[in-house]
């Protein structure tokens, strides 16, 4: 019976043609490295992605071919994921602030045939370059010509009379690694289908709440995990997009307020560093409303900052092989009964999956815990935006049932909202006892004159492992040890409280700006606590 | 390359699992034709669905099988949704105000295994009873038990323990048919994917804008487009549904006052209806927020009474062809740089299609029109919950590029707004040129005293056609036929004022409470149009 309604693909390029077409003027702004601001429209952006497809086909790229970028945030960048995808081909981004190891691996493994570039990044591709093995057209994206053919003289070359190649919805359009602990990257590898419904699910009120009208700019990197699905669920609806390849506070402000950004999306240390800018410069939040804030869990002491300024904060999970959103902090069915404090505690939480994404956390033996608000567990997701195998593997990253274990603990409520405890891996084992490092660290930053604050376990000869607590302070600040202790003590249980606080001037950072734990680890895993008077 | 990403059919049955598991506690209101008020949840109508579908198995349903319903809205006929799709079924909702023969034809036609029926419709049962060829089981949905078994004891005799049967997201789960004004009525089959991504586009923000904090009370019943997709949208969300099964307005103020109603679905009859009990009793709006009208065009006198108490007026346009959705009046880009005037002229247009919808204008030989806001000619939509072949036709109902001609007089706007003038049937042909009828009607609605309007063109030897505007007073208004032409005449091209305004008792309306244009026309097509003073 099959048939009676219109069989139409969910494609990429669907998307940008639903943007050139139905909000053809509608404006996507860069600020480049290079200080310069430009601005074009979707309109433009859907006439200069067939040209770069054309572009890429006149390089001999064919379906199902890698095209590698190494670059920020802007509109060259969208350009070339909108026109890699209309010729069939997989658009690779690629984590410039990767180790050079991991980088050769990533771009040899894909077998990347062309690397888009930004100017910034030159250095590291010559480094790269001997060892790159596959990469026939190296093209920068940015700034003066130099060695390599320019984005810009490569589009002007084409006359934009392209009509997209015939694609499946299964069909790949998209590559990104994810640089795991252990072991070499994996790749995830994106499909027309799942990026469009991902971006589908994404435009929800109850998600981004993305409209026409609203201003949206990613801070997200577009090499995680696709800027977190911005730049489609932005083409879905029309939204305008201002990008900015830097991500300098200041800049970030100015962009903010001259552009009248109403949506933002980006890790929390992005709001540390632009909070403490205002907090030194002055300033407002413009028209922000919503503050997207995912990567890892967002303090309290932010999410109550920005909703004593009206700024709803999604409080997102996910991680690349989610594509990303996993869940992203809807706020509950009885929120217009909360006060402020109990919305802060709900908000606190990652909220409950969109429609799509199933949700379970199960314990070590991979029984399914009840949804009773304690009992903790492994997250395990599945649906149609979720990972089925690693690029290139041998066999599939999930069992017949498709649950992926995201490496998250998390606990489910009874109401449905999911709360990430800890990573696996983070977890600091005390006793028997399941310690979370997240909450620690942002119970502790709440605390006046603390910066930045990271939980590790370090091994304890009776409880096996007992948490040290590292704090960054905030410039200019004299808290002590006591004081966050005593700040502490009434925030975690009695026997969560640190055995140690140690003040470091700054702490390892991922190139997406997640506090890096297993260097903290690392470093840390002979460490003989002291006492607390001792540190 | 596909299968990177997990294959995870659109179905159906995922939507009831989201809401049951998601939102189990959500409630799901109804008021019964018997004035009782029940109230269940997603969790509950999710277990009662699998009781359905072992119910209708026990009967002897298997997949494919029709199942029909003539009823109105409340939890049995939503529960007896989700129950059919999961078992494989076809969930034929019956439009219980066609005349006999279209009844009784429909349901040959779709030859129906299952009728299930609201007491109120007994009458209509019986005495289609001997005509109905195909339907082997009779149910009553509500109400004490009589002759024969009802909805309660059918699935109280199952225990729920039943797993979907298994379905590709092609597979077909709904049939409405058209009750077209030329020969018999034609049958539009949704499948699960086309109602899946419906309801995915129909949540976002510039479409009806849904939240589990959203409490959406459709007045369009269920047999009228899926009550335009709003029971399958509202799982998606977790929203909580307030069902009525009378349209009386008071019984519709009060339940919109007393749980909180924050969306609405329905026709501008509905809300005329819904002003006039209010302008006579009082009261308030509570607590709507969005008011998605559609079915016919949204009178702008209705768009500003809507506006002035806060109100969204979603304005609409689809019809069951289009699942329904193809418009939904959305906001433009610019709003919040429009003064109030400039926002009525707004939403008086149905607005920018969202993703998933393409759309464009067509002169009489195929010609796509430009987007220049004058250019008017047949609209035409094609995409994934768009039709294509009737049920059972031999030939599909679009060509090889798909589009859909919706049968529609609309312009585009250089902003990509489509605006509808008129049905293509109901346009008026003076002297070569179109007059709208829907305009004439809408502006004629706003004038003081004046109820209902209808336009209609009628023979006249030297324009080929002139307008006749039949109008129904406001009780107790004296409004005079000057009175209104000098009302329109700022408002209309001169050329368009009707010949005469003649006054009736009332007008004959569709099932669904649109004005029956066609039966005006043929009561009409000799009159002699006299001048206005002699009307």
């Amino acid at each position: 019976m099959a048939g009676s309604m219109q069989a139409s693909a969910l494609l990429i390029t669907k998307l940008i043609d639903h943007a050139a077409r139905e909000h053809t003027a509608q404006e996507i702004v860069t600020y480049w490295a290079d200080s310069s601001i430009t601005r074009t429209s979707w309109g433009e952006v859907g006439k200069d992605a067939r040209k770069f497809a054309q572009a890429m086909q006149r390089l001999g790229m064919k379906k199902g071919d890698r095209i590698a970028t190494m670059a920020m945030n802007h509109a060259h960048h969208l350009i070339s994921w909108y026109g890699a995808a209309g010729m069939g081909g997989i658009l690779h981004t690629v984590n410039p602030r990767l180790f050079e190891e991991q980088l050769v691996y990533i771009m040899n493994h894909a077998e990347d045939r062309v690397l888009m570039f930004d100017k910034a990044f030159a250095p590291i591709v010559e480094s790269l370059k001997p060892q790159l093995k596959t990469i026939e057209h190296y093209i920068q994206f940015d700034g003066e010509k130099g060695e390599y053919p320019t984005f810009k003289e490569l589009i002007d070359a084409e006359d934009g009379d392209f009509d997209w190649v015939e694609m499946e919805e299964n069909d790949s359009c998209g590559l990104c690694y994810t640089s795991g602990t252990t072991g070499n990257p994996k790749g995830v590898l994106y499909e027309n289908r799942s990026n469009v419904l991902h971006a589908l699910s994404a435009i929800q009120p109850d998600v981004m709440n993305l409209t026409s009208r609203s201003v949206m700019l990613p801070v997200v990197p577009m090499f995680h995990a696709n800027a977190w699905g911005v730049p489609f669920a932005c083409a879905a609806v029309g939204a305008k997009l201002v990008f900015s390849a830097s991500n300098e506070p200041s800049i970030l402000w100015k962009m903010i307020r001259e552009e009248g950004v109403t949506h933002s999306a980006g890790v929390p240390t992005v709001w540390l560093g632009l909070f403490a800018d205002m907090d030194q410069n002055g300033g407002d939040y413009g028209k922000m409303q919503v503050a997207i804030i995912g990567g890892s869990a967002c303090p309290r002491s932010m999410i109550v900052r920005m909703m004593e300024n009206d700024i709803h904060v999604a409080h997102a999970w996910g991680m690349t092989e989610t594509s990303p959103i996993g869940t992203a902090g809807s706020r509950p069915t009885n929120w217009d009964d909360l006060d402020f404090d109990e919305r802060v505690d709900s908000i606190s939480k990652q909220g409950r999956p969109p429609f799509g994404v199933e949700m379970r956390v199960v314990d070590e033996n991979g029984n399914v815990l009840p949804r009773d608000g304690v009992s903790s567990g492994t997250l395990e997701v599945r649906g149609p935006w979720i990972i089925k195998r690693y690029y290139r593997a041998d066999e599939d990253a999930v069992g017949d049932d498709l649950w992926f274990d995201t490496g998250d603990v998390a606990v489910m409520h009874p109401d449905g909202v999911m709360q990430i405890t800890d990573r696996a891996k983070d977890v600091i084992k005390s006793g028997g006892e399941w310690i979370s490092s997240i909450e620690l660290e942002n119970a502790a930053v709440g605390c006046p004159g603390v910066a930045e604050a990271a939980a590790v376990g370090v091994f304890h000869p009776k409880w096996e492992e007992r948490p040290l607590l590292l704090i960054v302070k905030k410039p200019g600040a004299d808290v002590t040890g006591e004081e966050i202790i005593a700040f502490l003590s009434d925030k975690v249980a009695k026997w969560w409280l640190p055995d140690e606080i140690k003040f470091v001037d700054e702490l390892p950072h991922t190139g997406t700006g997640k506090v890096l734990k297993r260097a903290i680890r690392d470093e840390y895993k002979d460490y003989k606590l002291g006492s607390l008077s001792e540190a």
